[in-house]
């Protein structure tokens, strides 16, 4: 059998058959409405066993308490250099992300933009032996590249932070940092030697971005709504709905993560009613298309380019 | 003499010349730094005698006193409603600017954007005699077609609302609703029969995109730094000083309003050091390019196209 020319990684398919026929039907819109907007983490690129992200910052910290030692007494940074969830838990996500922002207050952005791409060329994923840059997912590479060609605009939406994921969005997806939403850090403007100079703080403009906050910051931020969305976790689930809930053709892709031997085996948690509710099954209760990583695609990993 | 076909609209002038050298300078850049940044009101378009998304506004306001007349009871839009800038200011822009928003409450972003069409279809200039389509500036047209044949990224960084400067800058200027950075209203995201719903608060998030917010806006919109900065008064200043201040080329461009007889003749004033200072005395003390619109530009207004 030959290998497909279109999406040739995602093997013939109810959902491969499902996605073909919205991009067909998609390609005689109106090209300002040829909208998709995609979550990061889980979705482009692994985020077991961690979030690149965070990977990113507990290497900042190591280098930071080699430099000032006393910094491993803060709680919160004893957690991380432990790889203690539980502890962090304990202490609250957003406490620990917030101290871990206060490592990079002060800087400009051109040199946080390059202390993530230093951290990029030399990080590997910890359990698969992969260069981090190659944990980005083949079969959404290839329909990036095939939304391109239908001339779609493409919109990052993730609850990353919104410079980190710019400072790898356009080397791996092929999306301009302004086309990337996710939750930002303020920075403050500021003189010296006569000259302005923007600084980042530790403060998170508004909140995280996740849930309702993507669709509305899609709005404020982007400015037009999708009719595309993909995404892979309950801090998704609102995004999805807001692509499909628009007049014409719409669709939502969830990536379920069922593939235990060449990914990571679990399924994120969305809320219904205040309760928790497996975001599959909000997918089968919404009609979105889901994608069984373990059937539909044929290869997870682009292969090794070097 | 033969009309040059680089900015025919641009007369010969040292003004010219050091557009095309910056242009040339920065041709030979890597592409993702060729940003340029403009600014709207008064840049891209007549602001005088008054703003058009403030005749927008007033326009919606008659509408909704025809609606509900006890309206033109509330001093903001009785001071509106009369024209009476002294009453307006005595009560203060912004609160009126607030008291205008509202009219727009509840709105989904799809209606806002539909209002504006509709408006900017029957609009008329008060005082030139011209579609309100038609007041933007015919050189700046021809440098926004030249800077995206050189590959520039353009990006609209207005002190207006964001979603009204979104509902003319793809058809006016060709800069997509992404690129525009605005004053934004914020949305709540909610929930009606069932499906997703975005819709207008009359809150402004964070501040209006003025001066240092101009820059600091930038950055967590974009995530890019422009190396041309277009502008023509005070709350421009800090953009224009931002694309300057780069390692590489980069050039601020400030509109002198010196025609009279052509447009309007006024200067904006700047604050340095608490004291205001105008914006033309910042461009020369900063050594910026000053484009006089009564030297400079041979046509101020496009041809009409019907």
């Amino acid at each position: 059998m030959s290998v497909p020319t279109l999406l040739p990684s995602w093997r013939p398919s109810a959902t491969r058959d499902a996605l073909i026929t919205f991009l067909d039907a998609a390609s005689s819109l109106p090209r300002p409405t040829r909208v998709a907007a995609f979550d990061n983490d889980g979705t482009l690129w692994c985020e077991k066993p961690t979030y690149l992200q965070f990977d990113f910052f507990a290497d900042a910290l190591v280098a930071a308490v080699g430099a000032d030692p006393a910094l491993r007494d803060r709680p919160e940074y004893a957690a991380v250099l432990g790889g203690d969830m539980t502890e962090m838990g304990a202490i609250g996500l957003e406490r620990v992300a917030l101290a871990l922002a206060e490592l990079f207050e002060g800087m400009m952005p051109e040199q946080f933009t390059a202390a993530v791409s230093q951290f990029m060329d030399r990080a590997r994923h910890r359990t698969l032996g992969l260069p981090a840059r190659q944990t980005v997912y083949q079969p959404m590479l290839e329909l990036l590249e095939e939304l391109r060609r239908r001339e779609f605009t493409i919109f990052l939406v993730s609850g990353g932070g919104t410079e980190f994921v710019r400072a790898i969005s356009e080397d791996l997806y092929g999306v301009p940092p302004h086309a990337v939403v996710g939750t930002l850090i303020e920075y403050e403007f500021g003189r010296e030697d006569g000259l302005p100079v923007l600084r980042r703080t530790a403060r998170v403009q508004g909140h995280a971005n996740e849930g309702a906050e993507k669709v509305a910051n899609m709005q404020t931020q982007l400015g037009r709504r999708p009719i595309l969305g993909v995404g892979n976790s309950g801090g998704d689930r609102e995004m999805l709905e807001w692509a499909c809930a628009g007049d014409g053709p719409g669709l939502a892709l969830l990536v379920d993560h069922d593939d235990a031997d060449r990914e990571f085996q679990y399924v994120s948690a969305a809320e219904t009613f205040a309760e928790p509710e497996p975001i599959t099954q909000v997918a089968h209760r919404l009609g979105w298309t889901v994608v069984s990583m373990a059937n539909d695609w044929a290869t997870i990993f682009p292969a090794p380019t070097d």
